[in-house]
Formats: C-alpha cells, structure tokens, sequence
C-alpha cells in the first residue's frame, strides 16, 4: 500500500494511497481521517447526537468492528450487538466470529457493552435449520437470515432501550446493492436506499449506516493499521451469491475510473434529495404483528413470526429474551 | 452460431442461438422474426403508421442499413439520409461509408431515394475542421459531430417534409447510454431516453429507434444474412470511448447472465411508464434560433449556428442545401 508515498500531512510514510482522493496518509493521520469523515457523514445526514443510544450490529468482520471502534472513540454512546446465528461451513464461521467480536470488546473497549443473542438458545433453531424447515432445504438461507436479523435487531434495540441502530454497510456494500436495484429499476427499492432510514414507527430505532462512504479498501485498511483482528471469511453461504459477483464487476470500473463507485453513489443520493424519484405512497397498511408487535403489511402474523409457528418451537414466546451482557 | 442447433420453427438448421429468447432460427424464420418483433416494437411504442413519411438515417454500418431494409421490406415510405462527414482515418471511413449506403440502394431497392448531405460541400469544413477550428485541436470532434448531424437531419427532415427521422440505434447502444447515464444519475438524461421522442415544435419529426430492442449481435446477424455489405469499422474518433468501454463491461454481464441487458432496458422503460422518474418541467424557454429557425435554449443563436459564425463559412445561408437525390 502506497509504497514509496509520504503522507500529505506530515510527510512520514504513508500506508495508504486513495486514488479517488488523491490522498496518501500515514496510520495516525489515516486513523484521524477516518474518524473525522465518520463524524462529517454522521452530521451531514442527521444519523445521531451525543444523547442518542446506538446499538451497532457486530458481525465480528472488519466493517462492523471498525464502525463500533469509531463510534466510541468519538465518544458516543454506542453498545454493541452480536447475534450467534449458527453457521459452521468448514471454519466454524459463527463461532470464529463470536469470539472476534468478544476479543476485540475485551482488548480495545472493556467499559464498552457487547449483547449476545443466540438464535438457537433463543428460539430452538439455528438459521441453516430454520431454512431446512421453512423451505423444505431448497436454497440458500440467506433471505431467511436477513429477516431474522432485521426482526431481532429491531427488537433487541426496542426492549433495550436504543433508539439508533447503526450497520457496517460499507461503499461496496451500498454499490453492490445500488447497482442490483438498478439493474432491475425497483424504484420502491432504489427510493428507500439511503444512508439513515427513519425508525419504522414510534419506539423504535432509527437504521443508520455511518461507513456508507468509505471503500470497503479503506475499511480493512482502519482495521489492520488499529489492529483489529476480524474475521476474514464470508459467510460460507454468500459463495456465488450475485452481490459479490456485481463487487467483482464494480471493481473493475472502479480500477479503470477511479472514484467511479464513490460518484455512483453519490451522485444517486444527490438525485434522490433533487426528488428525483417518484415514492410511490406508502399504500402498505402498516399495523403490528399479533405475535411480537412489530409492524407488518401482512394481515395477523409478521413474515418473522410465519417462521416459527410452523412447529412448536422452545422458546414460542419471543419477548422473553436472552441477552447475556458482557462488561468485561 | 448455433452450430448443430435446429430452427424451432421448421427444423432446418438454424444461423442463430438468442440464449436471452431460448430461440433458435434458420436464415429465413429469422428475417421473418426480425421484421414481425421490428413490426411489433413499432406499433408498441406508437413510432409511425403507413401514411408517415419516414426518414432513415443511414451512416453505412450495420444498424441503419438493416433499419432501412426491413421498413422497406415492412412497406413503409422510409427514405434514406447519408451525412458526409469528412472523416478519414486510416480506411478512409466517411468515403467507405457513403460506399456502402449508396451500394445498399442500387442493389437492394432500386426505387428507394438516398439523399446525401456532404458536411463539406455545404458548410465549408468538414467534422474534424469545425473541431481543430473550434475548440483549438483540443479533445475528439464526437460532441460537435453529434451537433452538426442532430441538426442537419432535423432540418432536412424538415425541409423536405419528412415527419419522422428514425436511427438504428440497438439494444447494446441504449444500454450503454443508459448506463452511463445511471452511473452519474442524471435525471433529466434518463427522463428522456426512450424508443420515441416527440417532435421539438410542430412540423418538426418525430425521432424514432425501432432497433431498440435488438442485440447487437441480431443486427450484424440480420446483415450478415441478408447479404448486406456495410462498413465494419467504428468510427476512427470512437476508439477509446467511455461508451465502447462500458459496452465491454455490460458484455461480461451478459455473458453471465444471458438477458441482463434486455432486462435493464425494459425494466428501465417499465419504470418510467409507471412514473418513476419525477421529470423536471422542462423550463428551458425554447423560441426559434435567429439564424437557422430550429427551437434553441440559448439567447440569439443556437448551439450549431454559434459552431460557424466564429469565422466566414463558404455557405453562409444554412437554409440553401445542397441535398443530392439518388434514385438509382
């Protein structure tokens, strides 16, 4: 990284070079401009004070522990949240990842909170099982995995009192997810894409994604120059998934113009602030789910809870919740 | 191409695989399927009935020379625009080109009319002077190109009572438009790309793309089996182009994901007859230009006026044209 490049502020040797930038930095300086631009994208787009409780969803990668890394050094109050999802694959990738997320509480923030909810312990079911169940093992559990982290997070945040939740979500990430959406123009979709999404109804917590701007380059960069040691994997069910086929396209636009993703999704935001995009109404009549609460579109029972009344599960009643608190 | 497969319509064997239609065809189930879809989109889009007069423009490659060949085959009155550009290369390709186009008349619809425009013969200079001359030799003469020929065929469509200006612009070409506009997400661009552009003001044409929805491949196929002899080369000025760029990148896609490109396309379309888009009014007071008459934004001359009152141009009067009629 940038070898023989001297960083512009203080002329020592740099360790990254961002050519969309044109900008090379040494650790502290690069450490700095991370926080500070954090900071700036937190302002810009009215994610959160000082006063506001953020629960940042840790995922034990790279993303998610620089983001609660950035936040307390900040100085907000930011908790994290690990939920145990039981995915093995051949590396054991839930458990690797649990204990990065708890190591890195322990060693870089030990006044900081990190709350662990297992999926299983909670509700009977780890999410391979749950998919095996629901659809009968035919395809990824991917979509199923996506929706008990979204309820479960929402919940969490709710019962514990956070107003603010806040994902990793890096550029790529945002990108790679622009870029689908725009390939098949969902406006629905293309119109809800957006660095904070307000909270879907009063009580609970806003959704907010502080890295939105920041290469995925930069992020792993934050990560080695602080230490950080993250779990390097993708989950092993994301092999052949589209989304990482759609990064690999975008990287090669990105090598050939750099800055070409930044000014992508820049210039979509830019758009959508002009109006640029029709919303179509929100017609969906939004009321909570007999079950757990949430509010849902779906007359009675909420997408999450459809999972689990098809058999009896351990734990049927969803409120009752383990979180194990960890103030190392 | 479709080695070994059958046409689906008579057995025979079949010249052409479309993986994105599952649709295989011999040489003339083919010519059939290309005339009925070029048919179809015509009525679809609303582009011109029996009683339009139709003007084609026609630059020698495979994409006009096909267009007009099947509105003929079609019966519609569609006449013929050649635009001498002046432009050399190392193959000589406005001369190879004009070559072609008026070859493609004599043998293939004798009572067919070409008129040519000679850039040159009518306003003095040809493309790559009005660019050395206007912008200093500085950068590719592709935007005052694009100008000079916009305005030429709206005037001579015009003049000589034409209502409709039809370009073979494929599949492969809107989309990387397309593209490029999304990649920038220029709205206004968006909000105006489609298969039909209504005229500027009355007694101005239509503009119409009735190939817009063909690969690229199906036109050179159609050429190639209709025996049509067009010029193979891109344009000397195009090498290099962002455009021919992002054609590569949206090739890979496709090989891929057989019918991402139509996909986007019609997706695109789609959304924008359901509203998509917020158009912006278009606010641009547009009155007569004081030299040519043609609708402009722009106070006193438009753009292509302004390209020549810079210096003493051969014919100052862009309304006498010297428009040779060929009917072979």
């Amino acid at each position: 990284m940038g070898k023989g490049m001297h960083c512009r502020k203080c002329g020592n040797a740099a360790v990254i070079n961002m050519r969309q930038h044109r900008l090379a930095l040494c650790e502290a300086h690069f450490v700095e401009w991370m926080r500070a631009n954090t900071q700036r994208f937190i302002e810009k787009y009215r994610m959160f004070g000082p006063e506001d409780r953020v629960l940042v969803a840790v995922s034990g990668g790279k993303d998610s522990l620089a983001l609660w890394d950035i936040l307390l050094a900040l100085g907000y109050r930011a908790d994290g949240l690990y939920l145990g999802l039981g995915i093995d694959g051949s590396i054991g990738y839930s458990d690797e990842s649990h204990q990065r997320a708890e190591r890195f509480a322990r060693d870089f923030w030990p006044d900081a909170t990190l709350h662990v909810l297992d999926i299983k312990g909670t509700y009977g079911e780890a999410i391979p099982e749950v998919n095996r169940r629901t659809h009968r093992g035919r395809g990824k559990p991917c979509s199923v995995c996506g929706l008990i982290k979204r309820h479960e997070m929402n919940r969490i945040a709710y019962e514990l009192g956070y107003n603010v939740l806040a994902t990793g979500h890096n550029l790529d990430d945002e990108v790679a997810v622009l870029w689908s959406n725009t390939l098949h123009w969902q406006i629905g979709y293309l119109a809800r894409q957006a660095p904070v999404l307000p909270a879907d109804r009063p009580g609970f917590a806003r959704k907010v994604k502080p890295l939105c701007r920041f290469y995925e380059r930069e992020m792993a960069a934050y990560a080695l120059v602080r230490g950080i040691d993250y779990i390097y994997d993708e989950c092993p069910f994301a092999k052949g998934a589209t989304n990482l086929y759609y990064k690999e396209l975008l990287n090669q636009l990105e090598k050939d113009q750099p800055g070409a993703k930044l000014d992508f999704y820049l210039s979509f935001l830019r758009a959508k602030e002009q109006g640029a995009f029709t919303e179509s109404p929100d017609t969906a009549d939004l009321h909570p789910c007999e079950r757990c609460g949430q509010p849902t579109s779906a007359p009675g029972l909420c997408a999450f809870c459809r999972l689990w009344v098809e058999q009896v599960v351990e734990n049927d009643d969803p409120n009752v919740v383990i979180v194990e608190q960890h103030d190392a």
